[in-house]
């Protein structure tokens, strides 16, 4: 990644510790995972939302490539009851702009440009994390997954707590920078830098798309 | 927190967004957690630590109220097997300058200014989340926990990841801004504010003393 | 519980070893937890069904004294995807039957006369456990719950699973004899003695009426 | 499995109703783990143990050859610091019977038969489930496992419950009948029996051992 100056400053101070530039590098069994592209996120006019073209084309372009190559795909949303029952009370309290994130509302409707097929889970997930409280793990080591690329938003919320816990599962995680957004330029330079240090490699699309062609999914 | 220029400028895009300034408040039931502060992390020599004399200070003032009001106290450290075959491969390969956090190391020893309690739980970890793969959930449910205030280090490491999982868990979490540390004061203030904004309140030290110097704790 | 003669010898052993006798008695915070009593399982003529009318019946006598008390109640259904994508392939494999639990189907809908109300939330699972990836473990936890009371079948399955990750959260276990059915009687009591000596309070139903008619519930 | 006359009725019951044979079978990459095979358990004279030589031998048999064929091999163990604090209060309330289980104490070695390498991880736990709160699913996922052998202690505690998981995790999970074992006959009889009918392959040992011997390790 090129980095602005507070950045270089840090990674400078990570060098000089022997610290943040640890590669995982890719593995044999990759899947991929599309973070929360749905409506709430992608259409600026949302509480939520911000302009995320960009990162909605690239992840249609590793989309083909992975489909092409019978790579597992996962979606997902965050999404509640209209009651919000199903979580506990002070989520709302520290986040009452989710209140429109109820299932079966418009706003939670994958993007139609992603055009996920019945085949691709889609995992209705109530955390920022895609591995907190859903069957996510259990579906990835049934398929004796062992590389996870993770593509969506946000970069600071759901990007950022997805990565930690798939590098805690042993998962090799793999960050495309330009295929991850968020409505905030700071948000999304801080923490592509800690997940690259510390969790994932984040590297360029156009590296990730050459090694999912390269691949043979499932058999 | 007082906030600088980029910081300033997210948080008023937030703002029109309605965005990141939920509070959580104080509960009835608080635990203190105190994350990591072992010799790998509060000597500066070490390849993890740098200066945390301050964080150090201002922990051992929240354990003096605890421990005097009767609230109970956690601790853990990140340590290892010495063959590390306790954790996936790719951690070491991801972040190799943690090779010297040995179970029974000095690295690993807690500071003796915290003066551990028999009592006081000592947890290993593995992961930077306090909660991932250890009992830690179990410990504070079965004491009938709604607030989880969390000290120690790094910012952008450790704490950040706990936060997130304790607000999953639906604690009420509170971060006393000058009892969390890290290396890089760059990432540290990337992460407060990313805490703040979506996880945990992020309040003046003193404000938590005064909050626990009223509680009472297990009867 | 009354014993048949293999039960009454393994008790006796138990007995002998200090084994099996331990109480864990109620708390203040109680929960009422009523799991999977849908069609597919309270209709004899169901691949899974059974007459559970008995269980059926002191469940809403436990319903009807919970909810006057504002005692939390969360009900559960296992249910799938139609494409059953959302579970690891080898599920259907060990366990055929389950082809009929599609969310939306009328085997998973509840029995009407739970009268489910719309503040009690329905989680759908897809384990036999309710705590394996789904949130019932916050929604406890951030309520303050220190007693769960497990109502519903089946005994050797999802009543015996969500037994064992209660009792590992720490939660006063109960679960009232009467209320818990099993198509199978060996099954039920095997694992009702089991339930009793590792994990549970196995008790009268009368005598968790009697408890939950002196709680006060949610203030 | 041949059963005993109560069995035989409930597998009638279940085939009626199309329930109870379905096969996951192996898959290409096992890892065999080793439960509770510590002094408590295996020394008649420990409140806890009973005779299982004849569940060591054959757990022995199968390390021979997952040793040979470089298949990954973990044990468990259950021991608690001396203090207790590390788990719920409740916990020695339901099973006094634990409190010899201290970590560092002769109770908690493994048998001497076993010997133990220093590159197979001993995982210490605090629950039935050696799933629970431990880093195995990290340690399986991140190794490719497909195929999870277990044997050891005891079949209606540790093994019921970690078969449980096994199998939500979407692993093959294998029990080989002879290298299990329990304080009670018709506990062990009654949990092999959920365990084939709902969770896990429960199969003769010797179909395991020539499936291991067949099987190209970690490269």
């Amino acid at each position: 990644m090129e980095l602005s100056e507070p950045f270089a400053q840090t990674r400078a101070l990570y060098e000089r510790k022997g610290f943040g530039r640890g590669r995982v590098g890719f593995g044999h069994h990759p899947a991929l995972l599309v973070v929360d592209l749905a409506r709430a996120w992608t259409d600026p006019a949302s509480p939520l939302g911000s302009n995320l073209d960009s990162v909605l084309e690239r992840t249609m372009s590793l989309l083909e490539v992975a489909r092409r190559r019978r790579v597992p795909v996962t979606f997902t949303v965050t999404a509640y009851e209209a009651s919000f029952n199903d979580v506990p009370p002070i989520m709302l309290q520290k986040l009452p702009h989710r209140r429109v994130l109820v299932v079966g509302s418009e706003w939670v409707a994958l993007h139609p440009g992603l055009a996920r097929r019945e085949t691709e889970p889609l995992i209705v997930k109530k955390h920022t994390s895609c591995f907190a409280d859903t069957p996510l793990m259990s579906q990835l080591a049934s398929r004796g997954t062992d590389t996870l690329i993770v593509t969506g938003c946000s970069t600071s919320g759901c990007i950022r707590a997805t990565v930690e816990d798939s590098f805690r599962f042993g998962l090799r995680t793999i960050v495309p920078a330009e295929a991850v957004g968020d409505r905030s330029r700071q948000a999304h330079e801080a923490n592509l830098f800690d997940i690259d240090a510390r969790y994932a490699d984040v590297v360029p699309c156009d590296e990730v798309l050459a090694y999912l062609a390269g691949v043979n999914g499932i058999a």
